[in-house]
């Protein structure tokens, strides 16, 4: 099973939301995928002064608007019409855990995104293995890599701020709220409820 | 010469800013790619409803963020440190232009950004033909044709949403601003002082 630092596996009441909202989901994770772009954008503009952190936004938010542009795709070739949603109560939560002083905020944003790709790394793989329609299964492998490609960059950036026993212990801290907020879930069927 | 919509040509003046601070012009221009990759994105947020925005954008914010890259490697190329600088005036006065109502917003923001770009065009195949180097001639050359395309896009995207004749006597008066601010110029020597 994929974990990359996640505290707790996915709980099984999320494939009931799958089983009932499957198309749902799949407008919620272009609007992920879009926020994903939105997070390493702002973490660009913030920290464009390292050049380090400046190249690896640069082609996260690449990457993400890629695949932005591949669940639309599929939500056109599956007459979805693709539409706003409220958002699940996941990224604001976790958001609210990052710290406000420099360099520790920064450490934050950057583990923060990290677990989030962590997440969804694990949902994808979840999914490929659990839906049966053979297209979804293609597009949720296909996506799967360049998440804990994703995560695992996010953690290395963070390790140039602070020691590396600090990131980690600081990960595993936010990893074990992260774990809380999917224990409890969301009423709202998403790609993190 | 390159005008784009444009109403003035860039006065000599500024050639003398590019000769006494080339090096700063350069810094300003890896800003300038990222700002125009964040306002691109800005634009998939606030529009996401529409589809043809939103995959306009994603390409255009994928093309800025490689230019962005590109400048750094210059930049780096030539031993010149990537730092904060002030931004020009001019894009916060091109910005105060834009009408703060739907959907005359949407038409202003797509205008002002197509603008942008159209500068841009210009400035970068002004620079082509007038630094010595042949690197950076190069550069500027490779730079242009996106910037045009960019222009179109937005202009064509405007379009979707007002009448081709209300969109082009708005794209006219705002390039009368745009003239105006440029006839001015900034004290700062940068790409679009």
């Amino acid at each position: 099973m994929v974990m990359l630092n996640l505290q707790m596996a996915t709980p099984s009441r999320w494939f009931l939301q799958v089983d009932e909202n499957l198309n749902e989901i799949l407008i919620d994770h272009a609007h992920c995928e879009k926020k994903a772009a939105g997070v390493a954008m702002n973490l660009l503009f913030a920290y464009v002064d390292s050049t380090k952190i400046s190249r690896a936004m640069a082609e996260i938010v690449n990457e993400e608007l890629e695949h932005f542009q591949m669940v639309l795709d599929l939500l056109d070739h599956r007459g979805i019409q693709f539409r706003k949603l409220s958002p699940s109560h996941y990224g604001p939560r976790l958001h609210k855990l990052i710290r406000k002083n420099e360099p520790e905020r920064a450490v934050d944003r950057l583990l923060v995104a990290g677990l989030i790709e962590a997440r969804s790394c694990e949902r994808f793989s979840l999914l490929r293995d659990y839906v049966k329609d053979e297209e979804l299964q293609r597009f949720y492998g296909g996506l799967f890599e360049s998440e804990a490609r994703h995560h695992a960059t996010y953690v290395r950036l963070a390790c140039d701020l602070a020691t590396e026993s600090t990131v980690h212990e600081r990960l595993h801290w936010l990893a074990l709220q992260e774990a809380e907020i999917i224990s409890e879930g969301d009423e709202l069927p998403r790609m993190h409820s």
